[in-house]
Parts: structure tokens; C-alpha cells; sequence
């Protein structure tokens, strides 16, 4: 045993008694005859104290060693002069009559304090340090609470967690999947799953009736910034259930996490369509923290001799409340940001609803005083506020007003990350086409089943057939995505026909599940949170990487271990692959 | 929802109610008039009773149905006539008013029963339908059961759960990797962890202080019966301690597991050194279910005239209690048993003890009464026991030795698959050497420390040094196994350099670990127990399998999704790899 307490539990209560502490120095403040080292562990930091009048010899050793030296002291804990209130250990300190220096450091290469001077790669590099600051564990804390806490609510709901196989087949729809050589197999390969998803639905028809796992994923994607190669889900699947049933248990998993996480008591969790989501937000997961609804200026704002409006399939509008002080020059700037290639609006319009309920617009000329207020009135903006326009088509101007009002969001501070507003977004398109090849896609993935009333549809309008699906977002976040499945092997082979499918296609590679259909299938249904958003979510942070304790960088490499890494020959000879030269 | 209540909860109390049920027909029987169809889920079953005086329509449709069709029915709850008390459920049946079939279902290719029909390859092929058996979903309950409790006890006990990654780095020592060939970075490949090692240790490093996870680890190895390519572990990892603090621990853990899991209050678990259990069991992992300890009967046996035991480096011989009677049959086939090719003993001597307390031995020539009451003496055995004695090479001797007491504890009954008997064996030897190249191997792995004490011999005697590391023995199965680590970079080089390693190599594979070293690492070492194997001691079987949702099978093969596969020619392009023809 190398210590009687941890770092973080010494109280005033415990004065005079004689304790062994082991950790490590993270502040070394040395004086004439005296000196002080924080010692920290972690659970905390307790304040060491050295006197020449007690031990010269001890205090001589102590001042020999640097930050973040491995230590480990004896001594008597004694009330201090000078309290800390800020730590609770700061009522005492431990008088040191025995030191052992445990393993010397090297200065790290960037500083262990929460705000520190180690650039991003340093501190990828040196991962192992960077997770000994404080903010960076207490990450990984939060992510091993929402862990635990989220087997706790789904083992009192019943749930079985079953680990699924990670060697499995490749299907090459969807993402692409990361493979592995089999060696006892040649020429042949596994598949890293990119979600566990038809084992969940094997398992509902072997009658688990409530199964979940946190488990990791894998998805061969091209990296953008903050995607990582393998995340994790959680990943749930129920039995003899319709949508509501599952909405309502896994609403209850997230009021369960922020009540016992956060303390915070959840709202109940609001529906939207699909269809209003894109009309409202322009956008399939609406950050509602805020209002700033869009408004139809179609009727209003066209026919009145404005060229880009009367020119354009839709003009929309939002308020932004409060913001009719807005300067030229911030005007300026928004329109810069609408007009940035990413966003690709060709100009922005304003009309300020001014203290006295006038109306100062940038088309005044095409738009007098009663226009204008016939634009307000659909905004719902008030004296004091601030409409912003954008016309084009449909859903493009969408796609631009969503990322303005987004921008305005949080311009006007009205997008706190600890106010957390959730949504289910329900009835979303069954399937995508592709512009290019005409080709429909499942937008879920091809398991989730259409909604009943919509399945005569799917020959004739497979584009207005609505899958039964659902995603929880969270402040503008897709926290968490299902559907309710195909249970029924004929409706299964017909949405495989519709994504393209030939018949020995869809044998061969989904054969095995539509078999099961077939020997008494339940209706099923489930869904999956990205568990690394989630955590980011929970912590107020924007990127996953912070949640997870060694994440790749973008080009999907381990930067510490220096991975992935050419192989031996004799590896690959085993393996039956070579390398292709390009 | 398409139940109010489960099948296993229906009660007296709830005669009169009207309820919906969903499940599986599980046994139908139709008679004139009437039918009974018993509806199954997994939280039981319900027998539900279809009258033509109620509703002939229903009847008929009833009658219709087949084994394992999915159904639905409506009606009320009834107290039955005959009563079965074999099943929660048994005091009641619902009279049905309502009825529908969700799902048909082909004739089950075996019976979804707890004694099936099904042979082992059918049932792997259709493991969605073996799962529906309730002895083999029970122990997927189990496994779920366990890894709550694992998960409780631990974060209790201020462990923290940490996802470490599952894309890393090769690393050619000890067992084949998986590899993942990387698009992103051609020619290079990512491996599969064999265990999460070097990243528990850098969380050490860290100051996470205790860390566990329940991992998927993979090896690819020549698969040998039960042993699977992708396998859990309960991985974990405590800084500050020595030995002692985690044996205190893990048998905490694991006393805890058989009391919530099983209600079994387990012993105190005794230590036994390597040497003590080689010696007295010839083995590593002794069943201490039962006695039947080695004597060394070397003394005794040697110099009296018989040339087989003149001739031998070792002789020992175990009493097997009460098998005195044992026919002239039986002792045959135990020689025969010891003289097969795996065991490979050139014959077996017996020694009778009568219940009059003489002696009858198949070597009575040479040994007298006298000298066969001294056999008895040292193997500790009464009137009615059997000596049984080997001689040969000692290893050879205790490996054979072994075997034939583990089969003599089988045959006698000892080795009930419900009584448990937990072993910690310590001090194992730190390296073995290969018998053809000479080189040196971590017995357990390169990180492990050498006992303080014997570090003085890693130049001049690498074989006598031995390891701070130790073994959770329960039943003669490794269930965990673990060490105490170096945490020091020298210690580290020099055993690197015994184990064959160039410092070029050592840096290249494991600089980032000697590297953390060097930044303030603490003492520390782990532990790692076999998940599947645990789950499947407690289910009192000897097959992880079982306890495995998708096993592969022993070519490492999925036989119901058929993975591993090939690939198409442009995903292998994509990846820079090519399959070489052979």
C-alpha cells in the first residue's frame, strides 16, 4: 500500500494524524528553510509542507525535484496558517517527516494545468499528459457516469446488454466498411461493423425483446474535422413495440441521464415532422433553444417589382430579436457570411422594426411602411427587432437561412450550451435520390420500415413515402436516430429491389436476416445515440475528440503510437495480401 | 404497444382482467371444440384457451396457426381448471376474443426447446432460432447479470471505465494480430488490440488512478476447440499498489459476482506459489475442488530393484480416496488413459489399500508391505484408497500426473461444476525460453515486473527470476491473470533486451510507452480476467461458446452471416491491397 488517503480527502477533522500520501508534484514553491509542494492525485490536491526547523535533510531532498515528480510522503496533517477555501483540502496540510521519490520526470512539453500552452499535436502526441489535466479527466469522468448511468436505467427497463460479434461480413452499402484479411481464410476478409444493426434484429427474433449495448462502430469515411474512425453508440432494440412505445422509453433515458448527470429536469421532449422541420428551421434538426422561426414572405413579398424576390421559387424571412441596433457594418458582415461559398446566398435583405413600430428596410424602394409590416407580422418581430430575408430556390434558401438564423443564434447569445432544448423530429423521407444516377438510397438505412399508410406508395411515389423514423436532437444536435423495422421478408425484398438491388444481391448479402423473418419475426423497432456526441453534448463542448481518451487525429491517425504502420512481409505473406504499388 | 402485459406475469389476482398479450405459439393442442395454445415471450409463458361456445371464428383461425408463429390475442384472464404449478403463470389462462397472427413461421429446422433435436453446426447456422431456446438465452442473461454487477462493483470502488482504442498498432510479439489495411494511408495498416495494455498503462500514467473496461480483445490464432478470434475481457488497472491491494480487490470483485450472481458466499481464496503448484498439482492452475496432492515418492521407490522407477528422474504418486475397489477393468483403462499419445506415460503402478490396511500392489515383487506402507504414508492414504503412481522425466511426469488426477477427480465425482474453489497462484517464473531457438519469452508479457528481489538475476539467471505477477485460479480454469508492471524506462530496456529486442526495435514498437515513463509515472499494475470464460464457470460449463451471442466457429468462421468473405475488386482497390493467389 503506498498511501493511507488520497490526495483529496484530508479535512480538518483529520489534524494529527499521521498519513501517507502518493502522488504527484505539480507546484513546488520553495523559501528560505521552507518549502511547499502541492501533491496531487485524482482525487485532489493536498499542500505539503517542508521545514528546515523539522528535517533539513528532507527539505533539502524535496527542493531537488521538479514538476511532476512521482511521490510519495509521510507525515502529520496540521491545520494550515492560510486556508484555501478554494479546494477542499484547504484547511490543512501535511507536515512531511518521510519523502521517497517514486520516478523522477522530465519537464513535460507543455504545461498540466487546465489552460495550457501545448498546441493541439503536442498534446495528441503526448496524449498521456494531456489527459492528466484536470478538464481533460474530468471528460472521461462525465463519459464513464452517462456509461454507467445509461446500463443503469436500461437494466431496470428490462434491457439485456449482448455484445454483438466486431468480425463480421462486409456489405458494401452505406459507408464504407473497414476490413480485415483473414488468415485461416485466404483471400478472404471480415468486416468492422459499422452499426450492429442486423444482430439487434436477429436478437428481436430470438425473443430478447429489450437489447442494448455500448458498443464501438467503425466507418471508413473520408475524415472531416471531428469525425473519428471508430465511435461508439448506444445501441437499443425493442420488440412488440410501435413508435411512440420506444420514443417514450428512450425520452425517459435522456430525462434519466440529465436528472442523475446534470440535475437537471428535462423538459418533456416536444414532435415535429420532418416536413416542418425543413419549413420552419430549414434543417432536419432544429436548434431550439431559440425561436426565430422562418416565415413564407412568398405571397408578400412577390409582384412588387423587386427582381431577385419575384425571380426567386421561395423568399423567407426570420426575426431576430433585439437586433434592429444592428450597425452597417454588422449588417455588412452578415451579408459577407451568407455570401461565403459554404453558404452561397447571393445577397441579404433586412428591414428593421424600429423603437417607434416604423420600418427601415434595405428594398425600401419596393417596399413601403404596410409591406413591410405585413413582413413582420409574419416574423413575428416586434420594435426593436431586426428581419433578415433570403430568396432563391426552395432549398437552398433553406439550407442558407438555417445557417444565418444558426449564426444569429448565436450572435445574440441565445445559444447557451448548458440550456439544453430537445426535439423529436419525426417522419422523415423513407429514401433520397441521388441527382446524378437517379438512384434512390435509404435515408435511415434499408431495414427501417415506411409508414403503413404510405407503403401503397412506394412503386408509384417512392420519393412520398414516409419512413416510420425518428431522431432525438438536442440543441441542434442529432443526439440519437431509429426507426421502426421491416419485420416481413416480401416488404424487405421490395425495399431492397428499390434501392437497386438485385435479387441474388440482396440474398447474398442480407439473406440471412429475411430468412429469420420468416421463421416468426416480431415487430420490432429501436434506435442509436452517438455516444461520444452525447458526452460532448452533456459536457457543453463541440467537438467529440475532447470525449474520447485517445482519438485520431483528421487523417485518422494515432499521432502517440504512431498508427496505423507499414506491416512485415512476412505478416502479409501470411495474410495472402500484398501491398499494390500505386 | 401490442401487449398490456408480458407472459410471465399474469396472476390469480388478475382473474377477470382483460389483457393483450404478444408472443410465440409455443405449443398448440387442439380437441374437438376446443384449443389450447401456450404464448411465449421471454419473460415466460401463458396458456391461452380458445372455446367454439365463445367464438367458433377464433377457434378456427386458431387452429390454423403453427409452431412459432407470431401472435396476438386479447381476452380474459381466467383461473384455470388444472393448475400447473411448474410455471408462474400456471394458476391462470386467457380466454381469447381476440386473435391475430403478426407473423407466420416456417417449421423451425429443430426444436425451439430446451433439449433440441438440432446438431451443432444447424443450430450455429440458425443461432437466431437456438438463442430462442431458454437454456441458451439464460445464459446470455447471465452474461449480461455479470457484466452489471462487474461494472457496479468496480465504479463503487472508484474505478473508472475508459474506451481505448480498437484501430492501433501491430506489434509482432507474442500472438498473430489482426490487421486493417488503412485507405487513407496506403500501404500502412491498423491492428486489432490483443488486449488494451499499453493504453491502461498509459492511463496510469495519466493519474486515472483505477481504470477497467469490458473490452473486445482479438487474436488471430490457430483456432483450437473454445477458443474464439474476438473474446471479452474485464481489463483493469490500479496505480499506487503492490500485489497485495489488487488480490484484496479482485477477490473482493469476484466474492461479490458469486454473491449477487449465484448467492454463493465464496471462501477466503488461498495463495499458492507457481513452484508449490507445479509441484503438488503439476500444473499452474490446480483444481483444489479436490485433494489427491503429489507425493514425491523418489526416496522410497528408487533402489529397490524395479528398473522403471530405478531408471526415472521423478516418481509420484496420488491416493484417489475410496477407489481401492477399483476392478482389474478399470485399472486397465486407466492405463490405457495414461498411455495415449496426448499423455504419452509408458505405464501406470497401482497400489491397493485393503480395508484390512495390506497392501496390493502391481509391483509387489519388488516392494514388500512395509515399503508399500510408506507409499501410503506420503500420498496420505487409508484402507479402500488407490496409490496411483507415475515415473519418468519430472516434467513429463507432472504434466501426465496432472491429467490422470484430474481424470481420477472426474471419475470419483469430485469436480462438481457448482462448487467452487478459487486459487491465487503468485510468483510465476518472469520468462521461458524456447527450446529450439533459445530465446527468451515474457511468460506473461514484456510489461511485467520482476519480483524486487530476483532482479539482481535478469544477467545471470534470466530463468530463476520471478514475476511479480499472479493468476485468479477458480476450479482448474484461469479465470484472470495479471502483474504488477515495470513503470520504470530502464527496467523496461533491459527486459526488452532479454526478451531479443535491438533498442531500434523496442523504440519503434514501444517508444510512447518508454517515453511515459520518463513524464511521471506511478507504480501500478492489473489485472485482466476472460469474460467469456468467467460467464461460463458460473453457468457450470466448460464451452464459452454458449455463453457467446454469434460465435465464430473452430475455422473462425460465421456461419450464419458466412464471414469472413471475399471482396469486390474495387473495395480492394480502394484499400491498396491485393489478395495474393497462392
Amino acid at each position: 500500500m503506498y498511501r493511507s488517503h488520497t490526495c483529496g480527502e484530508l479535512k480538518l477533522a483529520d489534524a494529527g494524524k499521521v498519513v501517507t500520501l502518493a502522488g504527484w508534484a505539480a507546484r513546488i514553491r520553495t523559501m528560505g528553510g521552507m518549502a511547499f509542494i502541492d501533491i496531487r492525485d485524482r482525487y485532489g490536491i493536498t499542500q505539503l509542507a517542508f521545514n528546515e526547523g523539522y528535517d533539513a535533510g528532507i527539505l533539502e531532498q524535496a527542493s531537488q525535484i521538479g514538476r511532476e515528480f512521482v511521490i510519495q510522503v509521510t507525515g502529520k496533517v496540521a491545520e494550515r496558517e492560510s486556508k484555501n477555501p478554494q479546494i477542499p483540502t484547504g484547511d490543512v496540510e501535511v507536515i512531511v517527516t518521510e519523502f521517497k521519490i517514486l520516478n523522477p520526470a522530465k519537464t513535460p512539453p507543455f504545461l498540466i494545468e487546465n489552460e495550457t500552452d501545448g498546441g493541439d499535436d503536442l498534446r495528441m502526441q503526448y496524449r498521456y499528459l494531456d489527459l492528466r489535466r484536470e478538464v481533460v479527466r474530468a471528460n472521461m469522468v462525465l463519459r464513464h457516469k452517462m456509461a454507467q448511468e445509461v446500463r443503469r436505467y436500461l437494466s431496470d427497463s428490462d434491457f439485456i446488454e449482448v455484445e454483438t460479434p466486431v468480425l463480421i461480413k462486409s456489405t458494401p452499402e452505406g459507408a464504407r466498411d473497414f476490413v480485415v484479411p483473414s488468415r485461416l481464410n485466404p483471400g478472404q476478409f471480415y468486416a468492422l461493423p459499422q452499426s450492429p444493426q442486423t444482430f439487434k434484429q436477429l436478437l428481436m427474433v430470438s425473443g430478447f425483446d429489450r437489447y442494448f449495448q455500448i458498443v464501438k462502430c467503425f466507418r471508413d469515411e473520408d475524415l472531416r474535422a471531428d469525425r473519428q474512425p471508430e465511435f461508439t453508440q448506444i445501441d437499443c432494440e425493442m420488440s412488440f413495440v410501435e413508435r411512440e412505445d420506444i420514443l417514450h422509453v428512450f425520452e425517459g433515458l435522456t430525462r434519466h441521464l440529465f436528472q442523475k448527470v446534470k440535475g437537471i429536469d428535462l423538459p418533456e421532449v416536444p414532435m415535429m415532422s420532418y416536413a416542418d422541420a425543413m419549413q420552419f428551421y430549414g434543417c432536419d434538426k432544429p436548434d431550439l433553444r431559440f425561436d426565430m422561426r422562418f416565415a413564407d414572405l412568398n405571397d408578400m413579398a412577390k409582384g412588387k417589382g423587386f427582381g431577385v424576390f419575384d425571380n426567386s421559387e421561395a423568399v423567407i424571412g426570420i426575426c431576430a430579436p433585439g437586433a434592429a441596433s444592428y450597425t452597417r457594418k454588422q449588417l455588412d458582415e452578415l451579408t459577407d457570411f451568407v455570401k461565403r461559398p459554404q453558404i452561397g446566398a447571393t445577397g441579404l435583405i433586412y428591414c428593421r422594426v424600429e423603437a417607434d413600430g416604423t420600418f427601415k428596410s434595405s428594398v425600401d424602394k419596393f417596399f413601403d411602411q404596410n409591406a413591410l409590416s405585413g413582413w413582420a407580422a409574419a416574423c413575428g418581430a416586434n420594435p426593436g427587432d431586426l428581419i433578415l430575408v433570403l430568396a432563391g430556390p426552395l432549398n437552398k434558401v433553406r439550407k442558407q437561412m438555417n445557417e444565418l438564423r444558426l449564426e444569429m443564434g448565436t450572435r445574440l447569445g441565445l445559444r447557451d450550451p448548458f440550456n439544453y432544448k430537445p426535439l423529436w423530429v419525426i417522419d422523415f423521407p423513407l429514401l433520397e435520390q441521388d441527382e446524378e444516377s437517379g438512384r434512390w438510397h435509404a435515408m435511415h438505412h434499408p431495414f427501417t420500415s415506411p409508414l403503413p399508410e404510405d407503403i401503397h406508395l412506394m412503386q408509384s411515389d417512392p420519393g412520398a413515402v414516409r419512413a416510420n423514423a425518428y431522431d432525438l436532437v438536442i440543441n441542434g444536435v442529432e443526439v440519437g436516430g431509429g426507426s421502426i423495422r421491416i419485420h416481413n421478408r416480401s416488404l424487405q425484398e421490395r425495399m431492397f429491389e428499390l434501392l437497386g438491388f438485385t435479387p441474388e444481391q440482396a440474398r447474398a448479402q442480407f439473406g440471412f436476416l429475411m430468412d429469420a423473418f420468416e421463421y416468426g419475426a416480431p415487430p420490432h423497432g429501436g434506435i442509436a445515440f452517438g455516444f461520444d456526441r452525447l458526452c460532448s453534448l452533456f459536457g457543453g463542448s463541440e467537438t467529440i475528440r475532447d470525449y474520447i481518451a485517445f482519438p485520431k487525429n483528421n487523417a485518422g491517425r494515432d499521432v502517440m503510437i504512431d498508427a496505423p504502420s507499414a506491416l512485415d512481409q512476412e505478416q502479409l505473406d501470411e495474410l495472402s495480401v500484398s501491398v499494390k504499388q500505386r
